[in-house]
This record gives C-alpha cells, structure tokens and sequence, in this order.
C-alpha cells in the first residue's frame, strides 16, 4: 500500500495515467477495495455491505462474499426505521454507521436501499422503506446526510426497478414511463437531489428490456443530467453484462474485481473505436474524485466509536420503529405493578429474530432479547414465565411445547406471545412464499387465546404477514418488524409504556395476499416481470378498488390521542406553486406522545388517471399531555404534477386539488380544497385530433364551423344523439368520407395556421 | 349497372384491369357498394350493417350512415344472444339474417362482433359476445356459418382489440404477447378456422403502437399465413390511416367510398415503388373473389322473407337469452291462475329497450312490448295493472309516476318491475360514465317494494349494471338485455313459464365497479390504452383474486334443477393430447329444461402465470322431468395449452391439469385431474442461464460439478442457507467473481457442446 496522500490532484493524475491503469481503476482489486496505483500514489479505498449496520468482512475474505464480519451495531433494518417515519432519527442512525465506518477505515457504506415494496413478497423488503416514493426518498435522505456528515460516502441502491429476488439479475421490469417517474425513480431522485450520495448502485436486473447497467438514459440523462448526481455509479456486485456499454452508459465502477475481464474489455473497446476514451475518462474522474473525498476521513486515522451509546441509539430507533397495529381496551401497556403473572410465550422473545439474511447481515456487537429486557424492566414487581411455544424453523406445532404455553398462559394475568417469520422466510436472493405466518404459530396463538382471553401478540418479520385470520385472537398487536440488535429492550420498553408507540406503517397490510395489486404479474416470466398495477402500488391500489385493508399504510396507535384543528391551507400559485397546510395538534390524552401528521393531495378532475390519493407530505409533532402546537407543512409544484409522457415532463394541470390531512391514508381528520392555475397546458392540433378537439380550439374551431357553412354536416355533428360519436372521429377521418368539406390539404393548412399561433 | 354476370373468371380480369382500375377496385364506390367495373363486367356488391339485423339503407343516403333503413327483423343483439350459449340457436339466426339479405340483394352483412368485454364500461359491448374467447369464439362461428349457409358473406369484426369507444379510432391498444395470443385473438381465430368468414372488419385502433389496418403481422401473417384465412380485409368505416401501408399490410378494401384519395394513394405509392404491384394484384383478387361469391345469392333473386317466422325465431332467441340471476322462494314463474292482480311496473314494459345505438341499429318489421304480451297471455284469468313508474331519459324521479307504480304495487298480488338503462346510456361512439341504473329507478323499486314484498324486476341494459345494491329488495332478477324486437313476449313466456329460462352470463357481474379489472387502465389516456389485467380478464381476474362477484360467469337459473354424476375423463395423450369429458346429467326438477354444462380447465402448477381456471369446452342438454342424459365434451391440445412467447408457439407443459366440470364458473359439480406428457418443451442454456439452471442439466450440471470439483464453490453453491441466492446467479456472472473456475471462453464451449446434445 502507498501512504495516503492528503488529496489528489485528479488533473494531473489523469493526464499521467495510462490507458491500462485508466481502465484498471474502473475495476475493483478484490471484493472490497478499489484499485490503488501505487506508482501515483493513488490509494484503494474499502467498501462495505450496509444497510443497517457495517458489514467489513476479515482481509482473509471467501471471495463469495459470505463469510463472518467484524463486530458492528446492528440498527433496525429499513423495513423498521422506516416506520419511524422519523428523518431526524434517520440522520442520527446514519452519523452512527458513519462513525462506525470511520473506526474500520471503510469510506463507503453499501446502502440505503429505497426500492418500493411493491409484493408483499420480495424477500429483500426488509431492506427497504416502503410502498410509497415520497416517505422512501424523504428517509433515504436522511440517512444519507446522516452518514456523509461524518465524511462517509454512501452507496444509494439499487437504481432501479429491483423489487424482487427472483431472477433478480436478468429480469427485465416492463413498465410505463409514467409508472417509471412518478413511483420508482422518485425515491432515488428525492435522495440525489437532498443528500448527493458519493455513489450510487445499479441493480442487477433490466428496465423495459435494457440492463439499468447498460442504460445511458437512466445512469446519465436521468441520473446526472436531470437530477444532477455528482457521485460515482458502482455496479451491484457482478450486475455488469457488458462492460463496455456500462461504461458509455455511465456506470463507472465495477464490483467485486472482475480479476482483470472488464479491464481487458475496456482496453478492447477502446482500442476498436467502439468505446470513447472520453467515456473512460469521465469514469475514471469519478474514481478518483470518489477516493479524494474519502482521503480526510482515513487521514483522521481510525477512532473507537462508543458501542454502548451506539446501542442506545439502536434502542431508542428500535422503539421508534414498532408500530400498535390495534390495542383493545388498553391492555397495553402493561402496569409495571399489577402484580399478576406475565407469561412471555414464543421462542422469538429468547431468540430474537432482529434482521434478515444476505449482504446485510451484520455481526451485531450484542443483542437484547426481549425476555430478558422484561425480566429485567418486572424484577420484584411481576413474575415474568416463559415458555418457548414452538422451535423458530419448524415446520409443524410441537405438542410438549404448546402444552407449557397454555400452562403458562393459564396460570398469567397476561400472555404476551412472540410469533414471526423464520429466518429462512426472508432472505436477499430469493421471494417469499407466502404471506402467512407458520400455522403452527397460529395455532398456538389460539390455544393460548383459549386459555386466556389476554393476549397481547408482538410480530417479528420484515415484511408484512396476514393478521387478519387470527388477529381476533389477541386484545393487542405490536408489529415489531426487525429492530436491531436492541429491539428487545425496545419491545420490553414499548409492552411497558416506558416508551409510548409512535411507529406507522410504512406499507399497507391487506386483508389477503390475493388482495395485492401484484396478482398475475408477480415474480414475472420468462425473463420479463409486467408492472401491471402501474402507478396502483400499495395504498393507492387499495384506494383505487375501495378495497378494505387489514391496517392501512400510515396507520399506528399511540398509548395517547390527538386532535386536529384549524386546518389552512394558503397557496402561492403561478409556474412554482406553494401550498402551505397549517393546523393544529392537540394531545388529548395523558401521556407524552408523538403525532405523524400526513397530507394527502386528491387531483378528483384531471386530463390523466390519478391515483385517490397521493402522500405528499409528513412531520412528526411531540406533545405532552394536553399540549398543542401549531404543525406547518409545505407543499411544493411536484405535489401536485404528473408525469407527462407526451411533452416528457412534470405537468400541473389547472383545477382543484384537494389537500387531506389525516392520521393515516384511511383516518383523514379534516380536508380542504385549493385551486391552481396550472401550467396551461395545450398540445398543438395534429391531423387525427377529433373533431370536437378541433372544434373546441379557439381559432380552428371558427374556421371549421365556417367550412361548415349551414350543410346537414354542421347539423349532424352538433345533433346531442348522433353528434358525440362523429365528433369523436379524427378530422383527417372525416375527411375521407365523401362530400366531407375538409381534406389532407386544408387540413395541412390549418396546422400550419393555427398550431403557429399558439405556439 | 352492368348485367350481373354468372360467376368472374378472375385470373382473366387480372390480366385485362388497369392499375388505374385495380386501385379503384380497392376503394368503395360510395357508403355502401364497392366499385364495380362496367368495361369489364365486374359489378358492384353491397355490404350493410349488422349484426343482429339488417340495416340497409335507402339509396338516398346522407352519406354519414345516419339515416333510417329498410325494415329487418332486430334479433336480440350479442350480448343477449351469447347467454343462450346455444351455438344451434346462433346458426339458425345467422341462416334468418342470410335471408332477409338476400330478399334485399345484400352481400355481406357486417358482422358478428367477438371483441373480448374487457371492461364493463364499453360503450358498444351489447354489440359483443363475451369476456370469454372461447365462448365468443364459438358463438361466433356459429352464427357465421349459418348466415353464409345462405351465400351471404359475414364480415367479423373489429379485428382486433376493439375493447372501447373512448379514442377508438386512434388509441393503442398496448398488451403482452401472451395476452393478445391467450385473450384477444382466439375468438377470431376459432371464427376463421371453423367459419371462414367472407370477409373480415380490421378495426380502428392501434396495437402497441401499430395501427391494426397497417399491421402485416396481424392482417396476413397470423390471419392468413398461420390461421388460413380465405377472404378479404375490409376496413372498417374511416378506419383508414395511411392507405398504401394498409395495401401492403393485407387491408384489401377501403370502406366507404374515399372519394378517390386512397386510389391515389396507392396508384403514387406503386408509381413511386413503395408499394408493390403484386400486393395490389393480392388485394384486387380478394376482392373479385368476394364479387364472385356473391353472385350466386345475387343470380337467384330476391325473394322475399317469411316475417313472422324469423319473429318467431327472435323470440325463441330472446327466451333463450335472458339469464334469471335469482327466484327466490320460487316466486317465478307466476301462476297464470292465482287470480291476484300482477302490477307491471316500468315504462320499459310498454316501451321496450330492445337494442342499442349507432351503427347497429335495426328499423324493426315490429316490436312486441312485455306489456301487451302479459295482458294479452293473461286475459281473463288475471288482472294486469300498468304504472310508468319513471320516464326513460329521465334524470330524476317524477312523484306523481312513483306514487302511482305505489298505488299500483299495493294493489297487487306481485309487483313486476321493469328497471334499466336508458338508451343515452349505451351507443357505439362513447363509454358508459358508470355501471349503475338511475338512481331515481333504483329509487323507484325501494318505494314499490315497501308497498309489496312480492317484487320481480326484469333488467333492460346491453352490459352489466349493478345489482349488488338493491337486489335485496327484489324476490327474482331476470337479466333481460336488449332481447330484439320479440324481447317483450319472450319476457311475458319467461315470467310465465311458457319458456324455462336457460340463459348463461357470458359476463360476470361485479358487485362493484371498484373491482373490476379495468381500474385505472381504461380507458386509457394520451393515446394509450394499457391492458394492465393482462390475461385476467373478466372471470379470470375475479378468481385471481379471489374475490366476491355477484353473479359469476357461467350463472344462470332454470325452474327446474340439473345432478351431475359419473365425471369419467378419457386421456389420448401424445403431440397432440385429446380428453373425452364424459357424465351424465338428469333433470331431478319437475320440468322440462335445459342445463349448459362448463368444463373449465386447470393448470395448478407451471413454468408461467395461468388463470385459476377457464372455460375449455361448453354445451347444452334439453331433459324432460326426471330424465337421464350422457354428456360428452372433448378437449383438444388447445385446451391446455398456453402461448410461449419465447418459441413462439402454443406449449403444453407437462404434469397435472385440473377438469371442473360445473353449472357455472363458481359452481362446480364434479372434478378430475389427469396427466399429460406434454410438449417436453426445454429452452435451450445460455450464458446467463442461472448456476440452478446449469446444474439441472443432464450434462452441463456434471461439467460443472467436476470443474469445481471439492473447491469451497461446490460447498458454497450446495449450502442450503446461502446456496439458493448463489444458485440464482447467472454462470455468465459468476464467472467474473475472483477465483470462479469457469470463464466465459469454458461457457461458451460449454454452451455448444451441451446445447448442441438435446436440440
């Protein structure tokens, strides 16, 4: 290794480098470091596995990626922080990994991950936020910034339309370009424009046929040119096809080391004229600026971060990310001093189950269990039991096991059981089966229910599970998702009250799998995966079939109340619109709690088809008990557009909007509508516009009218019965029918004149 | 008008026409005939408007296709006529329609219309069949082959994805391969290959992209190349963009008359060599071909119709086509005898709605009114009260009318309620707003069942409205469509039981519109039209997701009751695999009646996404009371099979297929499983096929595990916690992973050796 230089002088290093070390550079020298040139001084640079946590696995790697890594936090997976709905604590999440990046001398976190959740059954959902692009781009941000602050870069993944395992690395995800900008580049647009990662990685998989890898549209025009992403584009690892058009696309890394293939490509295609230097170049800048900026961090030399005060953070996040789904007649939270017996049941309260597997799984540096963090939090004032209920990756109810849960639930005030996904439900690299818990856990909850009415339910997965076959059966559920490291304690802290709930969900939870927008079209086949739902993901799938859902997405229970007043809305209008939506939030109840105040834009009337409704915005109020404060959210142009697949752009078209502010998608408290003047705008007449579009033209319209002069046709098209049929022919049709007294050339002509003048 | 010859020595014409000549012969001499050639003795022929009807105008015409006609017997448009699910029925129609055409010396009649009901919302879907293609496709042919029985040519229309009237004449139809192969197609496919249709309607629209009347792919490769398809290609009226590109595509003959303009197209386009002579020669043959098939019909004169025969056969039709959806308490039919006043209520009843508008529309020889039938097939036994209740294009209810049905229904023994849509409602040229009868009916009916429990309501409407939120109120539904001008006394048989209803939903009925398929998909917007339900059309998509409807596909009550018993499926299994569905059903009712029998096929486990299940075969059984009768049905290859994109083909897969064998799709009697081979179909390996893939392979896979030999890959690869992910890998790609054994030059050898074996 060279001595780290202080900072590169990229001008001067790219004039020096040969074309060899140039393509060099754009490969990686192993799984995890970039290639140094010693002869310049030009250092490597160490990446790591995240999300959630660091992943650094020993020098002595497998090369396949797999083996055990050094001792790090293991923060709530997406799928938890995300529920959250909190980018404060999302930034401090992210100044924590930074931290514990700096004490290893990694410079780039692989993550976060803001792919939509669009099945329930993508096995790598726990890694990810949400169903809805503007709360996963909003979080994403914020870790991003969270970690970047602590001169870390980050590696937004995986750009894009990589929402599922199967055949992840060859499937191409057909979809529409409205579909494509309005919910799955949102995401990663929102965190470019925030935070600017230092990098971004392409998914493996292809878009309407084109391997993202391969796409100039979407790693340069979109990426760079549109959004103005600064940062380097990494490969996922082995996500390149063809090197060479990855480079001219605009991907300027590829990982792990191809052991020299990709270079050896490069060097081929530039020498045959099928690659521009100037493309190896502009990647090769991007290498270097990406190692310039990571030099000030390892020149700062490697500092302990403070594991303790990094578990607390993953405690406080933990319970910031279990959302009360119901809580009937407040058994929650428990009273610390009732004095009954708590019959803890379920292996997952011993075991517990706090993050998913592949790349992200992260070598936690301890791990609370939630039996013992409520043994603890009851010690001398209620009897805790356990018992195990049944074994975690079995497939069939164990009847000894079962036996000494009831027993224990018997003999309690309170049974509060653990039930969840195995290990083996949720993985990277392949999609889950179902959407069900074990039956057998199932079972268990209602022999439990049978041998005592109080039962308080505690979920552990990463994605949702159908409640609504058995959620009877319990008076409480806290979906406890995957929380870290420290979830435990957070669920002990949360069943107690010494934190009160305030996580909401980020994805709906329907009342079947068959419910899905995906059904038909999810994993795909045959090497394509049809986005049939379009923009109809999640709740605006719900929405738009008036479909009951289990819970639905924005939903989440507090130990208190609050209530909405004094709704405002003021707009600014004109080519930037601005709403700004002003209200109220009271705590009603009496405990201190936290308020996620949501607003919903409704566009009822409008050119296109839109979604019922779309979340637009979101802040999180804290109130003591009785206290108000005034919550101000503002909405900016993009609220309110579409995009426009014609002109390929944002559009607002003029009219009302309506503007819901609610407690979820489904608990709107108070609702008010604004009027916009629009962009106006028009699209020229062409040749097959119908006739009412031409009549209804300013200009063209008087002129055909004239044309018309008094004959049976100006009669026919006007008659309220026949009319609307042949308004609704093209003119250029109408044209051909004999005796009409139009045709192509008058037609021509009139383009000519009147498209001129509203241009 | 030259003399009509006997027959057209067509290779002589070809030879004698001018290019001048040959491109006039492309075009329509006016709305109605084509060009005919007086120099060569080529006469004109002359097509009308169907389908259910002649609609032949006066020689006078408007030239906009708008003015009265002739009067023709109206049989009950498609949509009633596809519930009889009576393929004999549809024969004998098409033979009536073949007359009444040659009495008026019509060639071609234009129709039938086997468009797929996509969403219920089509503003011409009374025009149309089903939502199922099999059924419309056999429906099809039948009426087909019985109207050219008569030598009168059909024209089938609208070739194809002609699923609404919103942009119909420029919006595209966007769809998957599979959709248009599995859903789209086949009703015009089995129409070709059992009828041979004369003449064939391409319609207005777009195909992804391509305008079908320019579409080569649709117009001659798969009509004619793959399904054989005989006749001509008409374009249907104004549905010509660019005429030299239809020429080429297959589109023979341009209707109505262009007025020279597209003969000028053409004669510049061969002049300037765009469009080849031959392609002309091919489409001035087909149409002398059409000539000369005419004149048979045209040499024997025209004789005239028996009128009140093919009235007769309108209202056994009109029976036929009514679907009862509920009786409940057997209060149908009513007893001729009971003595109580019946109370017809509903303008309907005395104005019948009996078909819809636009081009389809019939001048009828008569219309019989539900009114006067029951009057007159109750005289003097009971007493028949008439109230309006509401005027049809009302928008809102009239007291003074609603009080008087009251007045009517408390007097009464049974209240007999004639609700529907307005004919506003329903017409070619625009789509329904909604799915749901005026409110002020629905109004009416609560008013007239507060007044009298005993309420029958008899439904007037072309496609399905909502039932779901009144039918409560009412003892029996009798879904009567638009039934033809002998709707009413067919009707009047029903209510009385003179006929045994035996009609079939050849469309599901929703319990709401929020659930239909179509949900933010139709009708499309800028253009565009995305099939997003892809092959979940109708009940297909209801299954998918499991979901509630309120009267399935396939429903239909009779006043008597069918057993099914001795499911046997015999299996000749092979290339071409053929199952023999055989049972017997027995009228266990004390009735005579007719039972149509469904077998629905399905495919639970597969390479690709199939329905649920979907209706393979189909037919119908007449039983006296307590009467036996062995049912057979056969299943061809087509049957279970699906179209693969990849090769192109229609594909068995081998393994289990379920047989449902029902009385509707929801209700099924009896069910068997058999086993088929199957194609043994197995896509060939490639570079980016999956490590899984590879080692699935007889050969390939003992390559690859010898080259891996003991190595910590083979260990890796074979993991069952990591392993799956790793398998899912393309070979191509791990490849490039540092230390991976293979590379791309040992894939590739790999591939030509292993490929190479099983081709």
């Amino acid at each position: 290794m060279t001595t780290t230089p202080a900072r590169l002088d990229i001008p001067k290093l790219l004039a020096e480098l040969t074309l060899e070390e140039k393509a060099a550079l754009l490969d990686g020298s192993d799984f995890w470091h970039t290639e140094p040139i010693e002869r310049l001084g030009i250092p490597a640079l160490m990446v790591t596995d995240g999300p959630h946590g660091l992943r650094k696995q020993p020098e002595e790697g497998d090369h396949l990626g797999l083996l055990d890594s050094v001792e790090a936090t293991c923060f709530p997976p997406a799928a938890g922080l995300a529920s959250s709905w909190d980018t404060g604590l999302l930034a401090r999440v992210g100044e924590a990994l930074g931290r514990e990046c700096r004490s290893e001398r990694v410079s780039v976190l692989l993550g976060p991950g803001v792919n939509m959740k669009r099945s329930p059954l993508c096995g790598r959902n726990f890694e990810y936020f949400s169903e809805d692009p503007l709360l996963a781009g909003e979080l994403g941000a914020a870790l991003v910034n969270g970690l970047q602050s602590q001169g870390v870069g980050a590696s937004l993944k995986h750009y894009m339309a990589n929402n599922q395992e199967t055949d992840r690395m060859t499937v191409s995800a057909d979809m529409d370009e409205r579909t494509k900008r309005e919910i799955y580049l949102p995401a990663f647009e929102t965190v470019v424009r925030k935070a600017q990662p230092w990098t971004i990685m392409s998914s493996y998989n292809r878009l309407n046929g084109t391997y993202v890898a391969e796409s100039r549209e979407l790693l340069t025009e979109i990426l760079r040119d549109e959004w103005g992403f600064e940062g380097l584009v990494v490969s996922d690892w082995g996500g390149v096809s063809s090197r060479p058009e990855c480079v001219a696309a605009g991907l300027d890394l590829e990982m792990p080391s191809s052991g020299g293939a990709g270079t050896a490509l490069i060097l081929d295609a530039v020498r045959d004229g099928r690659l521009a230097e100037a493309d190896v170049d502009l990647a090769v800048t991007r290498v270097l600026t990406l190692v310039d900026r990571s030099l000030p961090a390892l020149a700062a030399g490697a500092e302990a971060y403070d594991a303790d005060a990094h578990h607390a953070l993953a405690r406080e996040a933990a319970a910031a990310s279990a959302v009360l789904l119901k809580n009937e007649g407040g058994i929650l939270p428990l009273d610390a001093d009732n004095g009954g017996t708590v019959a803890v049941i379920g292996e997952f309260a011993r075991t517990p189950r706090y993050q998913g597997a592949g790349s992200s799984q992260v070598n936690p540096t301890r791990v609370d269990s939630a039996l013992d963090a409520l043994r603890a939090a009851l010690e001398g004032r209620r009897e805790v039991a356990f018992a195990a209920g049944y074994a975690i990756e079995s497939e069939a109810a164990d009847p000894a096991l079962v036996a000494e849960a009831v027993a224990a639930a018997s003999a309690a005030d309170v049974a509060v059981l653990f039930l969840g996904l195995p290990p083996s439900y949720e993985s990277e690299g392949y999609d889950r089966a179902h959407m069900d818990l074990p039956a057998h856990q199932v079972e268990l909850l209602h022999a439990v229910a049978d041998a005592n009415a109080r039962v308080v339910v505690v979920l552990s997965n990463g994605s949702v599970v159908s409640v609504a076959p058995w959620q009877d059966r319990a008076s409480a559920v806290l979906e406890a998702w995957l929380l870290g490291q420290a979830g435990g304690s957070a669920v002990a802290d949360l069943l107690l009250g010494a934190a009160n709930p305030s996580g909401r969900l980020a994805e709906t939870v329907p009342v079947r799998y068959e419910d899905n927008p995906t059904i038909g079209s999810f994993p795909g086949e045959l090497g394509h995966v049809r986005y049939a739902e379009g923009l109809l993901i999640g709740y605006r799938w719900y929405d738009a079939h008036r479909m009951p859902v289990a819970y639905p997405f924005g939903h989440g229970l507090s130990y208190t109340d609050f209530r909405y007043d004094g709704l405002t809305v003021t707009v600014e209008d004109g080519a930037d619109p601005r709403a700004t939506v002003t209200l109220t939030v009271t705590n009603t109840g009496d405990r201190t709690g936290t308020e996620t105040v949501q607003v919903y834009v409704t566009d009822p009337e409008s050119g296109v088809y839109r979604p019922e409704q779309e979340l637009r915005a979101f802040t999180r109020v804290t109130l003591a008990p009785g206290e108000s404060a005034p919550v101000e959210l503002v909405l900016e142009r993009r609220a309110f557009a579409f995009w426009h697949p014609t002109v390929n752009a944002w559009t607002v078209e003029g009219g009302a909007f309506g503007i819901r502010v609610g407690s979820s998608s489904r608990d709107i408290r108070c609702e008010t509508v604004v009027d916009l003047a629009g962009d106006g705008l028009r699209l020229p007449l062409a040749a097959d516009s119908t006739a009412e579009q031409w009549l209804a033209h300013p200009d063209a319209g008087a002129w055909l009218r004239s044309t018309f002069g008094d004959s049976p046709l100006a009669a026919a098209l006007g008659d309220p019965d026949h009319g609307q049929m042949l308004r609704a022919i093209p003119l250029s049709r109408l044209a051909r029918f004999p005796g009409f007294p139009v045709n192509d050339v008058t037609i021509a002509e009139a383009l000519e004149k009147f498209n001129g003048t509203q241009r």
